[in-house]
């Protein structure tokens, strides 16, 4: 099993000091529903950011999104060999069952997220395909997880993800930061074993993502680590 | 180099036909613009596509989207490896720069989309980073290019793209469907040397972005077709 795990995400409510900026004012009247049901989201409320600690990197639900997409729909994922799990900036997790078919469409995806926050499941608690839990720590929620932890970081020594799998086996956990720039905020350096690079500059979550799931297929379908 | 072309991309401004229906209406009054510079998005103007011939599998620029930031922000384009260009429903063809920072918000991505429709090149004349061309059947976009043209087909028979690219050479231009069911409305049979598919069911299009960009890049690393 793969296992991808989104750290630090950018994925979290509007903050309470934020609800009385002109822009999330406009934008929830807009949306239709009051601030603190509503996701923070660096596009629509670009310049209430601004007076946030870290504002130039928060508020980035799209990069989750398009994470998952790839994830979800991953080949490794349809033959069942991949677990996508999100834990956030403010130590939530997201635990994401394969079978969901999470929305191709950037605003219900914000919708459904925003229901997670409101009730902890989604869709329902007799069918929890996407769960929320808080309090969630990455050293807790890694704490139960079999296999060996690796991060990817952008100043690692670059590896073939293949040749990476083929040390440590098939049970692997990849941490891959969810924020658009900086660093981790999670001290990734003492919860991993190993540490890579895929390329020599900064990549995109999705671009990992793709990088990852298609690499430990082929080191699967060709017999790899068992 | 890779090119992958989108074919008959489900892209399109909203018909006119549908000015008058009172989704649309409300949609265009939400955005701010007339309908007839607003794409089609099947998500919302749901009802109005019941009324439109093959309503169901169009209005679809959310599949556009991820596809071309999977292509834009894969290492394999970071390379230079790579050439992604769309071809719609309606037989335009849009040529997007590697270059390209393409929005990562949807709703961003739209209104870019709708400025192309409208001015047939962003950002400006000037950096003509995105280009629009009209009257510009799957056929003609084919033509000039150089290398062999390949089909994504779910029927045709499974192959791993490294022993295809090790076949056909490195110059390929991958044709795969810009839609969400259905089969091609251009005569690809009639234009591709070679089929294959990458797995036994449905892929989504930011599925097949993955694999190919991957694939490829892992057949010229190893020193492939040359």
């Amino acid at each position: 099993m793969l296992r991808i795990i989104l750290a630090d995400a950018e994925l979290e409510l509007i903050p309470d000091t934020l609800y009385g900026h002109p822009s999330v004012r406009s934008y929830a009247r807009r949306r239709g529903r009051p601030p603190e049901r509503l996701l923070l989201d660096s596009s629509f409320v670009h310049s209430a950011l601004r007076g946030l600690p870290q504002g130039e990197r928060r508020g980035r639900p799209d990069l989750v999104h398009v994470f998952l997409l790839v994830c979800l729909d991953s080949i490794l994922s349809l033959q069942g060999g991949l677990e996508a799990l999100v834990h956030t900036r403010n130590d939530e997790a997201i635990f994401i069952s394969p079978q969901t078919r999470l929305p191709k469409n950037y605003n219900r995806f914000l919708g459904l997220m925003e229901t997670l926050f409101e009730r902890g499941v989604v869709p329902s608690e007799e069918n929890p395909l996407v769960r929320l839990e808080r309090n969630m720590s990455l050293e807790k929620l890694l704490g139960p997880l079999s296999g060996t932890n690796v991060t990817l970081a952008e100043d690692a020594a670059i590896a073939d993800p293949i040749s990476l799998f083929e040390d440590v086996g098939r049970e692997v956990n990849c941490i891959v930061g969810g924020f658009p720039h900086g660093s981790f905020l999670s001290p990734v350096r003492d919860l991993a074993a190993r540490e890579f690079s895929l390329w020599k500059g900064p990549l995109k979550v999705w671009t990992v993502a793709s990088e990852l799931t298609t690499s430990y297929k082929r080191f699967i379908d060709s017999g790899g680590g068992g």
